[in-house]
């Protein structure tokens, strides 16, 4: 078997999420449909990690077994001939056998957008959280930096989150902003469930002036969901990249 | 009877143009279904100029007469409350009696995106057009010089074109690149009938090297449609500014 490493790209607006769902149309049944179509063979397709429903990804890894022959150079066309024009492969490669996209993903980085401006940009809606506000940027900024570094994030977490430790690093927060529509972006050894999209909701309340940088550090401490700001809308978050030891 | 100016942006994927056709779904028919619904009167709205099937604005003039008391200062929230999420009323305000949006409309630049990438980027795939081909920018840079000042611009014209002059003068030229994607902008006193496209279309031959700078002088000169390239794809074209005297 060969063991078949990917970077894909996708609108996920349409999708109900990367992983196989009962309720169906996710991204891995669409691209296990098309390398079905493509080989004749049902693949398991495993990614470096779920994104929600609505949620993007400009590059997510992913990895499959095949007995397929068919050369490596030549799987991103194939693909793309297939799949509908919202998902993208960009690169193909064979990986060592022992590779595996969830387990050896070192870094990942998330991206979540925001348009602040009055009516939106028609452009950017399906990919950016439209809130028309004047937001305090350095403040937002003071707040986002109290996530740097290793702490129990269970305040920015789900929930449903079913994981045994709630301790994540992470390793750069960063915002920039231009015309208006501001970019978060978080790069982390790993996230919880609705990590991203918790800390986004309530770094926007410090933006708004209802939170001040320094509630946004007790209630990273307070390490209790209830603390914290909403879930932030999901098509204003992309997995914007996964990085893997060489 | 107010004479209501109001600049909007639309994503023109789902429309078959800006104008009123008796296929239905323009973008014309949907603001005016927008406006009646919010003031009971069915106006006729006056664009700066048509747009085509497919094609987008980032800011197109639209002005319209209504004996709405209607504050001017709600028409775009009340509106666009009222709009799909694809089109998007920016501003608003009344404007002189004679204001007329075509007829008034001194300048227009329109913008043609190209994604050059090997399989595109799935986040612009409906407002470039995806070319993978490596380009001579150089050459087309030159070439695209030619069409600055005052020309018969026939070979650049449909052959549906109905306008009794092909005379046209180009303000502006330009083409702007990034991580291979390019922005060809073009300002103008007025355009015919897919000129843009037939340029774009013309120009790309000359990135490809099937034709130089001096071939494109002189199918510019030859006044001539069948002498030029292929008008590209609507999808890449957006209205990207309209400009007034004050």
């Amino acid at each position: 078997m060969r063991n078949i490493r990917m970077a894909i790209s996708y609108d996920g607006t349409t999708y109900y999420g990367f992983q196989t769902q009962p309720i169906g149309n996710t991204v891995q049944d669409v691209l296990e449909d098309a390398i079905r179509g493509l080989t004749g063979e049902q693949v398991d397709i495993t990614a470096s990690g779920r994104t929600d429903a609505g949620v993007h990804a400009r590059r997510q890894v992913i990895n499959f077994e095949t007995s397929s022959p068919i050369p490596v150079d030549r799987w991103a066309l194939a693909l793309n001939s297939r799949l509908p024009d919202d998902i993208i492969v960009l690169q193909a490669d064979e990986a060592d056998p022992s590779f595996h996209a969830s387990y050896y993903a070192k870094r990942k980085t998330y991206r979540y957008g925001i348009d602040t401006s009055k009516f939106g940009d028609v452009f950017d809606r399906k990919y950016r959280l439209h809130y028309p506000m004047p937001l305090r940027l350095k403040e937002m900024k003071e707040a986002l930096a109290h996530v740097v570094g290793k702490h129990d994030f269970t305040s920015f977490a789900s929930r449903r989150s079913t994981k045994p430790s709630h301790v994540r690093t992470i390793l750069d927060a960063r915002i920039e902003e231009r015309e208006g529509k501001l970019d978060i972006f978080l790069t982390g050894n790993g996230f919880l469930y609705n990590m991203v999209r918790i800390i986004v909701g309530t770094l926007l309340w410090v933006g708004e002036g209802k939170l001040s940088p320094d509630d946004f550090k007790r209630i990273l401490e307070a390490r209790d969901r209830t603390a914290a700001g909403p879930t932030a809308m999901a098509h204003g978050l992309m997995l914007w990249d996964v990085e893997y030891e060489d």
